[in-house]
């Protein structure tokens, strides 16, 4: 049935259906109002979490045999349906998130744009890796297929866009795998409108019933249950270090293993090298302070860690930046819960640390984060795990370093990181090769006179890094390869033509890029 | 120090000196001659490990720096040395694995084809896939990145083609990644022959100390303290699903986890449709029967397991199979282990089955090994778990289904495998559609009117399958592929072009193809 209301159920979808067996209810909280939300939601039952994957693998093999265009057509009505209803996805946005309404506005737009983009690459399906090797022993040809049903987490601090139809869930659309979202309990009314969003979008292009399936739960063991289920084949997660170790533990024991992209944070170090500070100081410390600032400090790649050579200038350097974090604006936390979080973990690093100068101002209001910046040695740091460990706000933490040699012991002693970035002038890069190659083999993104806030999504895009940041370094969650976390390569030997995937086929309908024999081409065979 | 001669020491390779530090001793066996071959070989101690590793670890970051050409050069010259030393590494095979000389031949020319097709692979680079987004907000651009060093553990039934200088070295060092060999016990003479003309090749061309190293034991304590080492990345595995199990365990509960890429086997199943057999079904039986007993059936892509749907033609074709595989010549086992494994599970099936008439001809020879062919009905197969069992040798199993539904469904009920056969005429395919959409789930490589023995090193190949066929089905350890295993993107943002890898510099100077704000593009920036 095909609707065009569209209202906060705090129903499970699963399929087609609505579903609303379970007895557990919860609700979600209004951070800035410091109340619930009006809205009550069922969480999924042990027969509803079955529905959801039997129907996720009786949709498989049709939905991953369609054409790329009638996959693209699902996805760009999912963003339609989306656009219909902006109205009443910003309004619960706002709700669930105490995050501004520009805030919504900007990540609705840029999760819209990123369906719009998967739905290119569905069509497209260069993500195939088409490659063909014919020769007088054999005709041999390998394509990447989809994988099967796979789980898609919502995350917190991204209500739409990484999350119900985010960059986990469109990739995996576009692959051709059908997605089950276990929604996060913060967001869940946001989450279960984008749900019926996208279950309008695939009756209305005729996929099959199991290709989407939205599951509610106030606590972790609707995921659990998913990510142990014979019938799911991956997952997409974005979250704590402790939620993605779980999850990817609980993989690693099934009797088949599966493989758990969780994205798990990241204190993101941006080296400053002397050069730049002297000659433009104040601009780096307001800019920094920004981007610590931004959104709440609430984003994955928050510049949670600074690092610098003792020295007067770079001394000037952290009191500018301990002065621009004051004159930020404080905003609201997305849960108190997190708020919550964030005192104490910001708390512990002062009794680490030295605090430098910032204002707490507005810190009466409930669940305002007040920025804060805390010092250390290069010594200290090496000594202490703890100072390693990510503040989830606008905290960041300067580490102060005897001379270069200990600033190379500490990137060299710091863990898996998804972005890191050097503040510097061009002519002083050479003198620290060595830093820059340490930091490169620690991180997924490096940036240069520029903040880790704002990941673009483009093809170029490398959202994940060495462990703990993520569990796979080899993968994205941001731009096009994000398709490839979701696909494995086939190979056929002699197959017929008319058996073959489009993508391999001699007449190359799809006009791919192909290599063949080694030599790339568009080429018929 | 270089030297021209080269002998069986049985010493451990660290860097460029041999050590022999240990207690521990141990011998390889003659199978075929049944006595002890004549070579002591002295077990890697804990300071040997850690030599190894500090000394890769140390080579790192300059051989991951050197130009592809350099590597390539190195590989190259790898090539030259074992061909050099031809004549004594040949002995030694035939010596420690009892295969005959023409497989050892055939073999040592198949590995330096490969060692040569991946100095080319390393020289071209492509497999950096460079990826680059220029736009007004960023300029973003992304390439692969060699790990870091990397353990390989030598296979039983490859002594040169999966082991020293096989696929997973010499991919791992066309991407960059120092790489410690951990011979295999059954074949260590032949190993640290080929690590000896490793050596002098890194020696020759100039190559960083620790960039291969080669260690022995006779259990499996040196591989465990290697794959737990903090500063080892990537594990390559071929052999038993219990080791690769075991050791992809450890490198799961290490505090960062690392990549293990194993190929732990597979029965290859083989589907015969009816139409193939009535018309050509004599010929079949001998291809096929030829394909299970080549070289002892000791081949991870050895036809195991043959799928049939009841009839007058499927059963006369097993009869066909049976009498086929009696006038298969039996040959030696590996090792008398090997053969003791083979007998004990081949007797196994045979109680859980009905054993099709075959000859067991020159079993009375020490090792050697009579083909089996045993049959079970589809109902049986689906019951018990056991009769999945790959058994190492020259055995397979007839599977004999009620009906279509039937044989759907034990492909359905199959463990992933690392092949999939399908025999039929190709008129004869639609009508199994579902059949070859449940196999091609199952397996890496599907393979039309042909055998899966004989992996063709080339781009297309697919070596490698889902779980527990490999433990990542993602990355093959056959072809041009296997050197993804050993990378991982990093995305340098608004970086200097001086700073950039080669592979992403504006004037292109490896003149790759390279995407370009979504195009592909070979040409400068």
């Amino acid at each position: 049935m095909t609707t065009d209301k569209i209202r906060v159920l705090g129903e499970n979808t699963i399929g087609y259906e609505s579903s609303a067996e379970g007895a557990i209810k919860f609700r979600t909280f209004n951070s800035l109002l410091n109340e619930e939300n009006p809205w009550t939601f069922c969480q999924a039952t042990a027969h509803e979490i079955e529905s959801a994957v039997k129907k996720a693998a009786e949709a498989f093999p049709i939905f991953s045999s369609l054409l790329g265009l009638r996959r693209a057509a699902f996805l760009e009505t999912i963003a339609l349906e989306m656009e219909k209803y902006k109205a009443e996805i910003l309004e619960v946005y706002v709700a669930e998130s105490a995050l501004p309404l520009g805030r919504a506005e900007g990540e609705l737009t840029r999760t819209l744009a990123q369906i719009r983009r998967f739905a290119k690459i569905a069509k497209v399906a260069q993500w195939t890796d088409p490659t063909i090797d014919i020769n007088d022993k054999a005709d041999i040809r390998k394509t990447n297929v989809p994988i099967g049903p796979v789980v898609v987490f919502g995350a917190s601090n991204f209500p739409l866009a990484f999350s119900t139809a985010g960059g986990d869930t469109v990739s995996a659309l576009a692959a051709g795998c059908p997605v089950i979202v276990k929604a996060h309990p913060m967001h869940s009314g946001t989450s279960t409108l984008v749900a019926q969003a996208i279950r309008m979008a695939a009756q209305k292009t005729n996929m099959p019933e199991g290709v989407f399936s939205h599951l509610l739960d106030g606590d972790n063991s609707v995921g659990e249950a998913l990510v142990k289920h014979p019938e799911v084949y991956g997952v997409g997660f974005t979250g704590s270090f402790n939620g993605g170790k779980a999850l990817s533990h609980i993989a690693q024991q099934r009797e088949r293993p599966i493989p758990v992209f969780a994205e798990m944070g990241s204190v993101n170090p941006v080296v400053v090298l002397p050069g730049i500070i002297e000659e433009n100081g104040a601009h780096w410390a307001l800019t920094l302070a920004e981007s610590v600032n931004l959104g709440a400090g609430q984003f994955c790649t928050n510049p949670g860690l600074i690092l610098g050579v003792q020295s007067i200038a770079f001394k000037t350097f952290c009191n500018q930046l301990g002065k621009a974090l004051s004159e930020q604006k404080p905003s609201c936390m997305l849960h108190p819960k997190i708020f919550e979080a964030y005192e104490k973990g910001s708390s512990a690093m002062e009794q680490m640390g030295t605090r430098i100068a910032v204002d707490k101002k507005d810190s009466d209001k409930a669940h305002f984060a007040a920025p804060n910046l805390v010092e250390v040695s290069g010594g200290d740091f090496i000594k202490n795990a703890a100072l390693q460990q990510e503040v989830f706000g606008p905290f960041s933490m300067v580490v102060i370093c005897d001379d270069v040699e200990e600033l190379n012991a500490v990137i060299t002693h710091l863990d898996g990181q998804l972005t890191g970035t050097i503040l510097g002038n061009p002519d002083e890069l050479d003198a620290y090769g060595s830093v820059i190659t340490s930091l490169q083999s620690k991180v997924g993104r490096l940036i240069f006179n520029g903040v880790p806030t704002g990941v673009e999504v483009c093809g170029a895009m490398q959202h994940g890094g060495p462990y703990p940041a993520t569990t796979d370094s080899r993968f994205t969650s941001v731009g096009d390869d994000a398709v490839k976390r979701w696909v494995r390569p086939v190979a056929f030997q002699n197959w017929p033509d008319s058996m073959l995937p489009e993508s391999l086929k001699n007449d190359n309908p799809l006009c791919l890029l192909r290599r063949y024999n080694g030599e790339f081409t568009s080429q018929k065979i």
